[in-house]
């Protein structure tokens, strides 16, 4: 994996230290389940060094058995369960709203998600093995061994999932992606993946779940990572108001061609994903003139994997001169993306979604 | 009832052969749950005077026991059930969508919804007393008993549910609305509801099921109630292409004021509804100048009826002159809805479901 992480393009990184990297678009379009080398990284601290032969998971609160599991135990003692899911940050394009009005965040392109093969036990399993309370409006709150210091605050990284999210049958305790160990920046020797849930709620390096009556007390859950309305600013945010980011809104982006690309006249191929989290892509519309008129893109066979992403190609027929291209994708219930970004801007620039625009030049 | 009839503001009648209408939306948002009298009715034929004592219910084709139950034997060999649901007509606040370019059908305002308390036998129960095959990849088809007559082609209604949605515990079999039997506008003496889904799927007049590998081949299914590009016309219409309507798109409106109301500068209080289907409707905004700011309205206490729709109110501080109130909604996942009509126009004027717009003069 060394030499191909060598000969390929680097991430992008935003920032090394927490470290921040997405790939290049291109490059993420090249493979339906991402290389882990070339899967984003969201760090809110250090990456902890573990050693799998010494690190234990426990499980305590409003149980019947608490648990304290060696990583072996915890592959010995549960079924091995794998499922295909997308991660992506609550951050991904926010690049996007940073055009509008300065947010706040790393600017990231449309490369803060990639789509891998998850192995792991379920983490139903595990709570049922624990005896936990599995009255649906419970909490179940993660701890994790990654220092953070966010302006003067330092913790480790805590988020929680509603007790109903734990309990489904795709939620994972995960120790590999596709087929490998973990590495290190994906949370080595073990995480939570959550599907269709913002990749917060996904938590690497993971040592402790607690079963509880309030969601998680931690930074990451109460004073951030929730959606806030337009007016309300750093200065004026009263977090308790904002919406927890749970499920992912439905969200497409062009790949290729790569923005302010030269092409030819004539026909082009562009290329992108297209990702609806618990519903399903149903169409994705690309336009070479600000929307007046879309032509349906192709959409690559569904792969059964209720989870993934869709790919998509379309042939444009471009003429010569400056164009942009736009993406929208349409979901099972008949909604499509935003127009504009400023149409759900917010301070903090989550859930960045409108249409992805593309500017080429074609001569 | 009838005398509540009669002293009440009629429904607004969109057609009366076949009968479509209407309550006006101050009434709509008077009561949570939506009397019979003036819940929307939404009819493709005649409505079907049908003897309760004489009707019968089949359930064939991939089952191993075919059932054939007169009324007393479904309601005595099944368990009750009670669903609180909204149902709304794919239809409906069609007119906005008018206002863009014409549109086939009628021109509903934000009326064509209602709630309502469903009492009947879960579908999931009656399917497996005949033994149907569980594959989720199936179908169940309703054959109902009202005469349709669509340019020229005579038939009577059916429509289809993917089996998966068929067997969530949710869908009815039903025979009382509000704890009353449903009128005959309604479906008397049994319909489908199928929470979440539009209207279209929740037949009503039903007299047969079939467990099939294709969706119903009925025009209803075939060749109606799809969501098709705007550039698609009456006259360039694959309808093979089309996604076929089933979860409704998250919409809101304003009740009150009602548009083109004279107010009184100062203080007002706008009411509504929102609905977000399958998914929570998390935060609803009301502006008095076209986006440029919004208020948040209050919502009424969560009904743990997960099915059902929100009431907000929002206190509104008016200058005098002319203005345009809108509203719209977000959902769990962070999704909001179109601004403008014309985002998601598409000729059947399906799904309309942009910020809802009310202009008032204010003296």
């Amino acid at each position: 994996m060394l030499s191909m992480f060598q000969t390929k393009p680097d991430l992008i990184v935003h920032s090394k230290d927490p470290l921040n990297a997405e790939p290049p678009l291109a490059h993420l379009r090249e493979n339906f389940i991402t290389p882990q080398k070339f899967f984003y990284v969201r760090s809110h601290g250090n990456i902890p060094k573990l050693d799998p032969a010494r690190h234990r998971l426990s499980v305590t609160g409003m149980v019947t058995t608490p648990l304290d599991l060696s990583m072996d135990e915890l592959r010995t003692r549960f079924s091995k369960r794998q499922v295909t899911a997308v991660l992506q940050c609550a951050g991904n394009r926010r690049a996007d709203m940073q055009q509008v009005k300065p947010v706040s965040g790393d600017p990231w392109a449309p490369g803060a998600i990639g789509n891998a093969e998850w192995g792991g036990v379920a983490f139903a399993d595990v709570l049922r093995a624990a005896g936990a309370d599995e009255t649906r409006t419970l909490h179940v709150a993660f701890a994790a061994l990654d220092d953070i210091d966010i302006e003067g605050e330092q913790f480790r990284f805590g988020a929680s999932l509603p007790m109903a999210k734990a309990l489904s049958s795709d939620v994972l305790l995960a120790f590999e992606m596709n087929g490998d160990a973990l590495l290190p920046e994906h949370g080595f020797p073990l995480r939570v993946i959550t599907p269709g849930y913002a990749g917060v709620r996904s938590p690497k390096w993971l040592a402790s779940i607690s079963v509880q009556d309030m969601p998680s007390d931690n930074h990451i859950q109460q004073r951030d990572y929730r959606l806030v309305p337009p007016h309300i600013t750093k200065d004026t945010v009263d977090w308790s108001k904002g919406m927890t980011i749970n499920d992912m809104p439905l969200n497409s982006a062009i790949c290729e061609p790569a923005a302010h690309a030269t092409l030819k006249a004539g026909k082009t191929m562009a290329r992108g994903y297209a990702i609806a989290t618990e519903r399903r892509v149903v169409r994705v519309d690309v336009s070479i003139n600000d929307g007046r008129n879309w032509s349906q893109a192709e959409l690559e066979p569904d792969s059964d994997a209720p989870w993934s992403w869709v790919f998509w190609q379309a042939e444009l027929d471009l003429p010569a001169g400056e164009h942009e291209l736009a993406v929208r994708a349409w979901d099972s219930a008949g909604q499509t993306q935003p127009v504009r970004p400023d149409d759900t801007w917010n301070f903090k620039g989550y859930l960045s979604a409108a249409w992805h625009r593309v500017p080429v030049t074609v001569s």
